[in-house]
């Protein structure tokens, strides 16, 4: 039997990312790779409490099929916290509950991307999100991202340059894999020329709320008084990511067309993750546990940054985050860091290669990306130590 | 703001089935139109306790990322109970778990459809189903469905007439929405002539459990030498539909297609609910309960059916399930069941009319769909009273 697959996805890879894991599952392995958050800071026993009493109390609501759209307390939840937390949400927007961020950008794709429509991204970027537009046929053009966010001036060429643009792409808070975040200027004219060219932007924000110093840089969503950005948020940096739980607030128009992209997907996400989550914010204090994230990965981020500027070449570039969870280092001199990778699991290290998060993912980089939540001190430190030697030997120091 | 929807979305409505729950609600309305299980057979306590259990035993597990394909033991768990119950498995076939049965079908399409290809469904067909492939722009061809299952005549000229048939999806066993079984000499027809015509079938099996005698016929799968069946299966009719908890086995190279499909979608079905299903079939008899909800359904269809027997018009005809959950009814007299609904809703009684379940869901159809596992046998018999005068006077009788 030949098992032809739809020209859609005939050519998507999985994420080089969970075939690293592979990897990572052998302890003696120290993984800068993933982009797990620090399972020590899961909130396991009051979960525990919780998932108990709502299956003994609302076996129905916790069991039962319900609506697509989400359980309605968590959705009201959501968009309470999305108004306080992020200034975030109109009379036009709507919320709709997703299994994890992730599917928020898979059903907003699916709703408003033709086949060779262009979308905008950020480049480099994250995989979840190119996959998401690759696999249903759009074309990525990329702009590159720096310091303080996306080039403005290279945007608006892309935005010239390229057919049937419709969506730009952007993580502007400790941007992954970057870990850079966009200036608030940068916000307001980014709004600005989406607002002229007819575009829509799809703001992606899983790590804004791992601030490391507590200051926030506003949303684009929160300046959006005309309608034309979706913004996507996740449950799974700030509570457990093995709950799948995301939100997107967007557009009620779009929204509505999502709810039944979603029909068609899962029906709806469970009812005992969901109940779970919406008692969790009634009972206990969700910025409290965030706050001691914040300070878990300042914390770890100062651990690997030291470590670096000790044992990192000294004219290896990197990014020195606010938050989340990423750092980006690149060692220039036209290094590919896909056959470094090998000789670092070879040491029994791994990270991710630039080329990961790139439109041409064939394209060789001299960058990587680093992450630090899940290593303890003395193992991020020895990893980079590794990485150091690697890295040395490599550009001939 | 013009919000463009994708040509792939924008004609697709939501699923009538879901619109009608909102008349639902209302306690006073008897709804014979849902496809739910009964809430009363869900093992609410025992749920309780394995779930509290995993969160405070395993929480990083229960909690952090996990990989797609799904949760070790539970694939272990499906395969082994496959192999048991339905003589399903062969080395070149492999099992991933979804996010319900409903996200295999979605993911199925995604990988295997492309625009205008066209996929066989029998006639009416779930519309979850034909949903998900008009949703990747399929082109649908439907063949009628008999007493002992779909028209194999009719099938192979359909075959004939079409260009780029990829695809037959068939519910064999206590069809959606009609309650009927495919005799097990149409299966082997069904897939020889699959077999002649190089196409694959999808078998979609979520009632196949709730056999009122215990009797099963052997499923599509179970004959599947070639490697040409993908089988659906679910724990929304056997467990709790809220878990959203379902699986394919399939040919290998498509799971891992799919696998990659279910990375963009949703990266993996929440660890917990996964865990929480593992546990259950580990400590518990699904089984046992198994037959508890044959016991219920056999009870609750007999009360239906003798209530039809009493109160409709004598030339209604319907058909008389061996298990599964629904009852397909046909009117006649080219009365439109769509129409007649809304005197139904009237009666404060709602059912499902039979154009959602049809290729073209806007031709008036004198068919609908009843369902009887949620109401208690006094709503039943009222419901049906109800719906005997609105058909009466429909029929001038």
């Amino acid at each position: 039997m030949d098992y032809t697959i739809s020209n859609r996805m005939s050519h998507l890879r999985g994420s080089a990312i969970r075939e690293i894991f592979k990897y990572a599952a052998d302890p003696a392995v120290i993984s800068l790779a993933g982009g797990n958050p620090n399972p020590e800071l899961f909130p396991g026993e009051a979960l525990a409490d919780i998932a108990a009493e709502v299956l003994r109390d609302q076996p129905v609501t916790a069991l039962q099929y319900g609506i697509t759209e989400g359980y309605t307390p968590l959705r009201e939840a959501i968009r309470a916290r999305l108004a306080r937390v992020e200034s975030i949400g109109t009379e036009n927007d709507d919320v709709i509950v997703t299994s994890g961020g992730q599917q928020g950008i898979e059903l907003a794709t699916k709703c408003l991307i033709n086949e060779g429509d262009t979308v905008i991204v950020e480049e480099p970027s994250f995989i979840g999100a190119t996959n998401a537009f690759r696999s249903y046929g759009a074309h990525l053009a990329g702009v590159p991202v720096r310091e303080d966010g996306i080039d403005l001036d290279e945007l608006e060429r892309v935005i010239a340059k390229n057919r049937n643009v419709k969506l730009i792409y952007t993580i502007p808070t400790f941007q992954n894999p970057m870990g850079v975040t966009m200036s608030v200027d940068k916000r307001r004219r980014l709004y600005q020329i989406a607002l002229n060219n007819n575009l829509l932007i799809l703001e992606d924000n899983p790590y804004g709320e791992l601030t490391f110093d507590g200051v926030k840089v506003p949303t684009i969503k929160s300046m959006d008084t005309e309608g034309i950005v979706l913004y996507s948020g996740s449950f799974s940096k700030i509570l457990a990511p093995g709950l799948r739980l995301g939100f997107m607030c967007a557009p009620r128009t779009i929204v509505q067309k999502m709810v039944v992209a979603k029909q068609i997907s899962d029906v709806h996400t469970p009812m005992l993750t969901q109940l779970v989550a919406t008692e969790y914010m009634k009972r206990y204090d969700l910025d409290a546990l965030i706050v001691k994230m914040r300070q878990n990965y300042a914390h770890k981020c100062k651990t690997m940054l030291d470590a670096m500027d000790e044992f990192f070449p000294t004219d290896v570039t990197y990014t020195r985050p606010g938050g989340g969870l990423f750092i980006w280092c690149d060692l220039g001199h036209g290094l590919d860091t896909l056959t470094l990778s090998k000789q670092a699991i070879e040491q029994k290290v791994v990270y991710v290669p630039g080329n990961t998060f790139m439109v041409d993912m064939d394209r060789p980089t001299s960058a990587l990306r680093l992450n630090y939540s899940t290593m303890s001190d003395e193992k991020i430190v020895e990893g980079i130590r590794r990485l150091g030697i690697v890295f040395s030997a490599a550009l001939g120091q």
